[in-house]
């Protein structure tokens, strides 16, 4: 059983988040049937969007050392709950000898499974994952048409992220986040930030509904659980 | 800040819920607000309870072993979301150099702020802490009168916590534990077992409950924030 590495606390309700969704998909019935997980929480890395967009402190060396305390703590295997975070995996994995498990390749294979190819994906996303282009490749190369929100979509999908999630307002932004998400004409979404899924509990949609963490989740047990 | 080191895995709802609690319970708009957290989530430290009274491989190399990673990570200090490892704190303490919050100092301080010395309080727990005396002993140091459930009340909070929180049926066992309680005779209740604050949703008491894993959320904060 591989040890499991979180780079995590971007925020830390998306961690929790992802270790609820790791825990809930283990077969268990005592504390040690579970999991062992690292979970570096640290806030402190910057924020991705900004410096994808051009402001702001490089997030890199903040997950370089993220990556090495989870190294040196015995961590075999490294995932991120923060899409925006993957702008940066490929310096990642050229700076840690740890396999990373990448969360746009998780989504995407689950959406696999429920939406047929050439059928049209939303990417929800912050503007750093959009600025990033993570989704709209992988999804182009798996023969998705990715569909990104325009402008005003994205600065609102914006203020569900940072005033709503990040902010402890979750409730309180979740119409904001279907009124936004019912002007975005597509067959599928993917909830391409993992502070989106922390809404599902007030927001439904009536399309198939792929959750980024979650899919994270069910790859990163699988792979743990791999016999090397 | 202090970087805090999470001992836990005992088992990972009940971490998660001190996750949750601690990140409740700290003043944050944005990512960056939030405190540094490791958590080794390591559910194959041996139960507790087992070894306490007599069966059993000991937990205590392993939880040296998980004090050691989060020393090598960069913790500064230690808590354990588990009542019952506390029965080990004193021999943890002696190898390693990070300070360490006590789970029961951290309950008997909520305690103090809302029941007078002088009245019974009823410390619900799993065998292993009741037998290791850790409650009963600073309970009486602080001038109150510990109340110890016998042993057919013990058995079934036994099955509450192992067949009920710990193999995932909480709601199932939410009535076995509140008409376990209510036959205990006491002025106010010490969650003893960071498994029992689990059943919250689904069980409440009219006397002062004192939630171990919150006391324990609202004093790492605290802790972690003091400028040293």
């Amino acid at each position: 059983m591989k040890i499991l590495g979180i780079i995590g606390g971007m925020g830390p309700q998306a961690t929790i988040d992802l270790y609820q969704k790791i825990t809930d998909h283990t077969a268990a019935t005592r504390d040690q049937d579970h999991l062992h997980i690292l979970i570096d929480s640290y806030p402190q890395i910057p924020d991705r969007t900004a410096h994808i967009c051009g402001s702001g402190d490089d997030p890199l060396p903040y997950l370089v050392r993220s990556a090495r305390r989870l190294e040196a703590a015995g961590a075999e295997l490294l995932l991120m709950p923060c899409n925006a975070a993957h702008h940066y995996i490929r310096a990642l994995r050229e700076r840690t000898i740890l396999p990373f498990l990448h969360i746009a390749d998780c989504a995407i294979a689950a959406l696999s499974t429920r939406c047929p190819p050439g059928s049209r994906v939303a990417v929800l996303s912050t503007r750093g994952t959009r600025h990033s282009g993570i989704y709209r490749d992988a999804l182009q190369q798996a023969g998705y048409h990715p569909v990104e929100p325009d402008e005003a979509q994205t600065a609102a999908l914006m203020r569900c992220i940072y005033d709503g999630a990040k902010a402890g307002n979750t409730a309180a932004y979740a119409p904001l986040l279907a009124e936004t998400v019912a002007t975005i004409a597509a067959d599928s979404l993917i909830l391409a930030c993992t502070e989106l899924p922390l809404f599902l509990p007030w927001w439904q949609d009536s399309r198939p509904v792929i959750d980024s963490t979650d899919a994270l989740a069910r790859a990163a047990v699988a792979a743990a659980q791999e016999t090397s």
